[in-house]
């Protein structure tokens, strides 16, 4: 196939092809698509935003949750992953990660011990926040040693130990011995405690100044800080920019979604992953409902909550009048224009509000390559809920 | 083990205990708990509702999505089940079930096809609710016969032709020969498009004249209604009581959530699932950080919105002053009193605000039975997104 039919093949056109084959395959509608070239493009942008700037890059594998997905990471560029649950992590060392940055607290001994299992294969590195959670993960780890970051709050009020505590629980951490501590990380975003948008590039340097300030203080103290690790999409090309910061933690970057788009991170365009819906009714010349709801499309980023205020469940690609505006579980309810000309049968292209819980709710995604190929790929580390 | 002992061991306390043993074995938390006892006293319950008043039981198996309590619900006089996907009905056919309706409309030929295929083992009946679903269906039966049910909207705007246009459409599928037009169905529930909350009893009895009326008209006709047939838990027991209703379909029932309880459909006690979390992070006063976020609680039914208006995501069981007011992928943000006792490690329980959403974010789950053993059961039809 040529280069030019093979990007006419991705246009949205195209992939209305590919739907109707998939349609055929294997049971129809609603799936979630992933446009491989638009992923590709996205897991290069960012990779070269981390080279340009000489920051470590280990993605936030939460988004995709397929170990095929982080080796394209990797190859690209990537220094290794980083995810929340060990459960995560151990799918990903299945599938060839080798450095993994675990950016949660681990306090209970269950999950510490398969934590310790898990460093006696890989490159492990765990979070703490707490003195609490400090002296467990001590107690369990013996004679051994474990390698950790203290996360920070930098203004999220989620994990993190409060920023003018970092020093003092720093130095205890020290203290214990069998806990080497080699960074510091932080999680803020763009949306803070669901009220407050930030203007990327000044939250980003803010966030990255807030961190180097720390880790300098740390230092001073006699404490080491190799690792200097911000999060964040909207953010990390702005953050990576701050002398200082060695790391970046992006996630949703691979795939984007319409909340990045809102928040100027990305274009709609550049969103590497749709839901393919049938539309199953036409009731009312105002209403058209499909066949995805809210086990399709996650509901955590929801129409008209503050900061966001997005319109409806998701973008509705080539009926910008059709606004996605009630799920329940099996059905959403599309408000449409009354001579809107969808009809019974008829595949539409959704955009999701936020793809990271989207994909948690489907057991695989359908990859489109550049040469047309569709592939059906298992989402290996779904449903890792503990 | 005594009668006491058992009831003791069911209680809260009780519960406390079995999250600790089931941390120890299997990973940990967050994890959906089920009383038995009270999962059974609802089954019952309903069962009773439906005895009492003459009507069938199909109960909707979307909340639970297991096999293995569908059968309890038919032991205890459920006549079929009600599900909402071809693929859901098949898993819950490979688990014994014989008498199935899919409660949706099938518009696209692979899932017509798959259903003709499922309906060769099991007694199935499918929705329909509009001309151009009914073309599609026939043309997928040919020379054989399918049972299906015309789905009516009596308010929710969902799916259902307009209740004005319902004996047109139903004259014109008898006419396609090879649709076995036996009943009407409807769902309508308590809350309607988002925005009201109307008052059970009178919500069930408005809702149940309305399809009876309708079954005359059809009948007037020449059309043949076996079955008028009409949905949900809250309005169950009141619509079950208007002459002329034959079947009921609720769902969240057996395990009751705290929408219900808020609806007044139950009390918070009856509610027999619980998501076991453990609380990772203190990090000031007013906050208490649980690994538990929406990764683990459904957010369709989110806090403040009309006209349910809870706080929160959940009721956290024994701190009334907590609201669960935050969620992100993996974490649940608890707003606190700032004297509240909660400390990292501790293991909280809290009613999800909607259950079958939650359910179906959950690979298993954990029965506890009378007798205080722990099972672990899989959530056999989770995840049917098609």
């Amino acid at each position: 196939m040529e280069q030019s039919d093979s990007s006419k093949f991705l246009s949205w056109e195209g992939i209305r092809m590919v739907s109707r084959s998939v349609g055929d395959v294997s049971g129809g509608t609603p799936y979630l698509l992933i446009d491989g070239a638009k992923m590709e493009r996205n897991i290069l942008k960012m990779a070269g935003v981390a080279r340009g700037n000489g920051v470590t890059l280990k993605p936030h594998v939460k988004t995709h949750k397929m170990p095929g997905i982080a080796r394209e990471q990797v190859e690209a560029g990537a220094a290794g992953i980083t995810v929340a649950k060990v459960s995560e992590a151990e799918v990903m060392a299945d599938g060839g990660m080798e450095d993994i940055f675990i950016a949660y607290p681990l306090v209970t001994e269950a999950k510490i011990r398969q934590a310790l299992r898990l460093s006696e294969r890989v490159r492990l590195v765990v979070g703490v926040d707490s003195l609490e959670g400090a002296r467990r993960l001590s107690a369990a780890v013996e004679d051994r040693t474990l390698e950790i970051r203290l996360e920070v709050d930098t203004g999220l009020r989620r994990t993190g130990v409060l920023y003018d505590e970092a020093v003092g629980l720093a130095g205890e951490i020290e203290g214990m011995g069998n806990l080497d501590l080699t960074g510091i990380y932080t999680y803020r975003g763009a949306v803070l405690g669901g009220s407050k948008t930030l203007e990327l590039e000044k939250a980003g340097l803010e966030e990255g100044h807030l961190m180097v300030s720390l880790a300098d203080m740390l230092r001073e103290r006699g404490i080491r800080v190799d690792d200097v690790s911000v999060g964040s999409t909207p953010t990390a090309e702005h953050v990576a920019k701050v002398d200082g910061v060695t790391e970046i933690r992006p996630g949703t970057y691979v795939f984007y979604d319409r909340m990045q788009a809102r928040l100027g991170a990305c274009s709609l365009d550049e969103c590497a992953a749709v839901v393919v819906c049938t539309v199953i009714s036409r009731p009312a010349p105002d209403l058209a409902v499909i066949d995805g709801g809210s086990k399709t499309f996650a509901t955590d980023v929801g129409p008209g909550a503050e900061p966001l205020n997005l319109e409806g469940y998701g973008h509705v690609v080539g009926y910008p009048g059709a606004v996605l505006e009630r799920l329940t579980e099996e059905h959403g309810m599309l408000s449409v224009d009354e001579d809107c000309d969808l009809e019974v049968g008829d595949t539409l292209q959704v955009i999701p509000n936020h793809i990271c819980s989207t994909v948690n709710l489907h057991d695989q995604v359908y990859l489109v390559g550049e040469d047309g190929v569709v592939e059906e790929t298992r989402v290996a580390a779904r449903g890792k809920v503990r």
